[in-house]
């Protein structure tokens, strides 16, 4: 079935392999009359980009986004906006033994199951490469959500069994691995040093903290605001777990302690007095910052000998190699802020037919 | 937005309020031939209704179900299932206070802004009783499922800070809490006795094993099993966080540990010698069993006092009264497999078609 | 699969068959605080009620509609709005024959080939009691779009081969078989004697005047506001052909005379000087009323003898007794319009989120 | 909102206006292993290619496809397939003028007044070159289609007053118009020589037969198979009308006649007499051939003088020059053929889960 479209409105379309041709996203349903421009979408993309540090990938990937449609004098018409990322760094030598076995922790094995074979150069369609598409689209959805007064900070918040205690945002651009404390992003890297000397890689937990939404966005039972974030976020590969706001630590609390209180502000509006709920009650946002978490797993491609089947039947043991990603938790901040950027964006214009009031005023009736 | 249907091929609709004419479901897209009656869904109603312990709410409700349409001499037909449970139980007393301010860590506030009012009466759209509709549609998938020897285990895994360490499937329907562990339902069920002393109310988690999916059910990208499932559990209110095998502890494993290496089987099937990925690989799942948790929040009703704002626009203290659970885990329990159930279904349904040689042989060419 | 839900934003879902339970429709994202109660559903329902006139079924249905959710103090909520119909005409022993074979013009052999068997007793699935849960949902769609200055003008354009020349709005409800042109209407009830004594049955067509529905509402590309109109109409059954505008004549016109000049009104707004596209271009509405035609097939259930199967495998000649009726004309004109409606009302709720500007004043950006 | 997305489980998203870089269409939902090159796919966008007779466009574009994903070894994997005409033929001259003012007929009005502005480049989105995208598609679909023994015959029933009598299918390629009938052909020929004299341009008739659809293929109520072929074909721009089977000739005729009897074949099959349905019977194919007709408006860009207003709000006479269609009916042959096949093919898909015992014998249960 067709997986690969995401959004009801706001509704992209992600194409494209590892080492394919190119890797792509037609973006469909954006709002007329938003000034955009490749530069807009190559800051985020150059944001996953490898080789940005010793803790990704040394792979040589430009990834430089073309606009092929959906833009006229420098502005979104209405129509399809096609993006493409043409496949640049294709070492076609390494391919050979991949093909022959399904690797730990990949999905060669599912994706040969279901399709009958699949495309094993690089991953395929399976690779991290397919984020590119995420990414390209989030940027687009991002810059509108900014005219809107909504912003994201999206930051790492642990590598391995290395937590951020602190936070300070300034800090997040200051290291590389977007931790918000400068102290546990040193323990990090030296903690990555050794898995890296190991042969071995680590996972990491992501947070992003969406501020400016107003109250009201999501809708009741299915499409909860915090249940399409969940989804929107375990769609990334890797991704094992989603929490919003308090989330598992909210199972070991009381109501007495969980519930955020409502209080008046100064100026007469309502607010809440802490923020458990993650900003979100009953499956809409309640005015506080929005805040989630997404445990990434370890990258699954090390070199330390792993054991396997062959294609042919056969128990054997393996050591992948290769310029992999001892850690994909920095690289991802910037996919999960895209999916969220979309989920978000897309519960705002769903969210304009909510009362009829609005609808006619809308149509100045 | 329309935010109450779910599901693809196979589609739930639920409608109803707490204190409205009836709670019900339409299912479309039932394949045609299953023997089904009220019993069938009734015994799936059971296990959510409350009255049944201690630690659940002492309202009385019967909620017998009532099939509208969509079953002829036996067996659906292909058409719509409309299923209706009537409320009884409408203690219009009671609606006159909660009117006026907005209760913490409920949906009053973020449905009043959005809709500009709601249907206050025992919660209205965003009361437990909505549930009422997810469990009777997935009393029917379940059904389905067993026929492809797909079958559920549910239970609950803690209580608050209470966590069940051995599992005995066979206990967990010996103690009123569900929960694998016979000590820890001791202790979960002192516990609460404790908190509902102090008028407060808990937490706790939910564990979900899926047995007997067979390799590649779900879709790469957008459409991952886990994903889905994500969605479906967040969409369940009360539930804060979602995890996937190892979950947030796969965040702090490496890739040596975490990867699950395959093995051939005596009879030279592949399986795996672990199942740290909870049974999905690239959003497919792998052959092991499904496996994921769910967090809910502690019930927010409680007697204890709390502070909040009042409609009019003042600080207020309040004190909810009224037979409240003072857990909801017990009866999340069954919400959550029935979740699962739908979601499996509706996975397993579009999958028939990845193949184009499956196809092909279903149409006989 | 699911088809028994319309829509994306206004969304319906029908269910029911003609001697089941009841026949009913849940609606879902219908904007919140709409004045709503039964008498507004009732109105449109009583239009296709039959027995109102010699060339209906003279069966006794009430269709009294009851309103089991969504509505609060007299208002939508923006939560599913479920509507039921109890069935009460059931004539049992009607059933017999109609089992063991299969009637000319009906669904009865593809739905037994789909799905196996199917629930016979009135058509089922089939019947055209069915419409009553779109003429429902089209009700309150319609009570909207009068708030938006979108009104309907349906009407009966011809009978079998007597046409309506002339055009009288205020005739249409002034003759049994809704016609605009008094003189025609008398001459199509005479041609329904003939077919009633020959015990045969009549089509025809109906037209739809939709004014007032502003400039631009509709998707180019695949979700034209002709095409969704098109599936629409076409999803009702009996209905063969739709066309908008000139139609089928525009397929013999030259350019010259198809084209609609735009031109400058007196107070300085733009206007067609024709309206040969029938108020759509390029998908988009165009300012002028939008204005499409139904064709409607004769009623298949005639007394007259007819030659079919037996399901034993035997031809066999059957004549089809029952209270049926002779022309269904003049109660589709009620369903086209209900269509009509929710296509309309759901593709203006789609097109507040096109432009930019829009979205952000929305949000008061 | 996003309209550009067309079907369930063989879903296709097509971008790209007339003069930017490009055109495209992704194939999301493809089945593996299907065979597939770029020359099968470049077979259909020849039949829509400009330049092949006097009666269409003179402008040389080449259209030349190429797929960039979804496609390895020679086989679809199941992933996105996404293909790409590069746009060549683009005379920036002519545009200057076309800015200025509203062309009858065309979608630059309501493009403007929807959106703020429009790509006026040659039509932009709502050129006849979108269609590009539905062609590869519909390239897809029908080599599977064949695959499953269904087959298209598409072919032009009459250009302006002149209609094909007869119809001989091997004919339909022997003239420049596609018609059944050579000597209507020739007719048709010299009426479109003097449409061209006077600057002027025809519309038309487009017949499409579809042989080889198992019964019960479409679903019941909303997603009936003619329904979704009128959306399909009402979807593409300049087509006025939509019938199925006898269409709007089943309005004037009577029950006895319409009504197709079913009767046994020699080797025991339920067949039908006769096929006034088209092949379908609520909603569902019944195993007749399938056969339904478009209406094509003339061509809306003339060269004959025409009345319109500048974007200034003056009335102004312009008259319309470049390499335009006289007539486009021969070129959307394929278009409506294309539309047909992604239609039919979706149906089919979503049609393997309507009994429950299909769905246990594919899961071997």
């Amino acid at each position: 079935m067709a997986g690969s479209t995401y959004g009801t409105i706001f509704k992209i379309t992600t194409w494209g392999e590892s080492h394919g041709k190119g890797i792509g996203v037609v973006i469909d349903g954006c709002p007329a009359g938003l000034t955009l421009c490749e530069d807009d979408i190559q800051l985020y993309l150059n944001r996953r980009k490898p080789g940005q540090s010793r803790y990704t990938t040394q792979r040589n990937e430009d990834d430089a986004v073309e606009i092929l449609s959906g833009v006229f004098e420098g502005k979104t018409t209405g129509t399809p906006i096609s993006l493409i990322v043409f496949n640049k760094d294709q070492r076609s030598r390494d391919y050979g033994d991949i093909a022959s076995y399904y690797r730990p922790g990949h999905a060669d094995y599912t994706f040969d199951t279901k399709y009958g074979f699949h495309d094993y150069r690089g991953g395929g369609r399976s690779s991290g490469r397919e984020t590119i598409g995420r990414v390209a689209a989030g940027a687009i959805a991002a810059k509108i959500l900014v005219q809107l007064g909504i912003t994201f900070t999206t930051c790492t918040k642990s590598i391995g069994p290395i937590k951020a205690v602190s936070f300070d945002k300034d800090e997040i651009y200051n290291n590389p691995l977007y931790m918000p404390d400068a102290a546990a992003a040193l323990q990090a890297q030296a903690y990555l040093e050794e898995c890296m000397k190991k042969q071995d890689s680590s996972g990491g937990v992501i947070e992003c903290i969406i501020e400016g939404i107003p109250v009201g966005i999501g809708d009741p039972v299915f499409e909860k605001l915090d249940a399409n974030l969940a989804k929107a976020i375990l769609s990334i590969g890797a991704v094992k777990g989603f929490e919003i706001g308090d989330g598992f630590a909210a199972a070991q609390a009381n109501g007495s302690t969980n519930n955020d209180g409502f209080t008046m502000t100064d100026n007469g509006a309502i607010t809440k007095s802490a923020n458990h709920s993650g900003g979100v009650l009953g499956g809409m946002s309640d005015g506080s910052p929005v805040i989630f978490r997404a445990a990434i797993k370890p990258t699954p491609s090390i070199a330390a000998p792993q054991k396997t089947v062959h294609k042919s039947g056969e128990n054997i043991d393996i050591s992948i190699h290769g310029r992999h990603d001892p850690v994909i938790v920095p690289r991802a901040v910037v996919v999960v802020e895209a999916m969220a950027a979309l989920t978000v964006l897309d519960a705002l214009l769903l969210n304009m037919s909510a009362k009829l009031d609005s609808v006619c005023e809308f149509y100045r009736c």
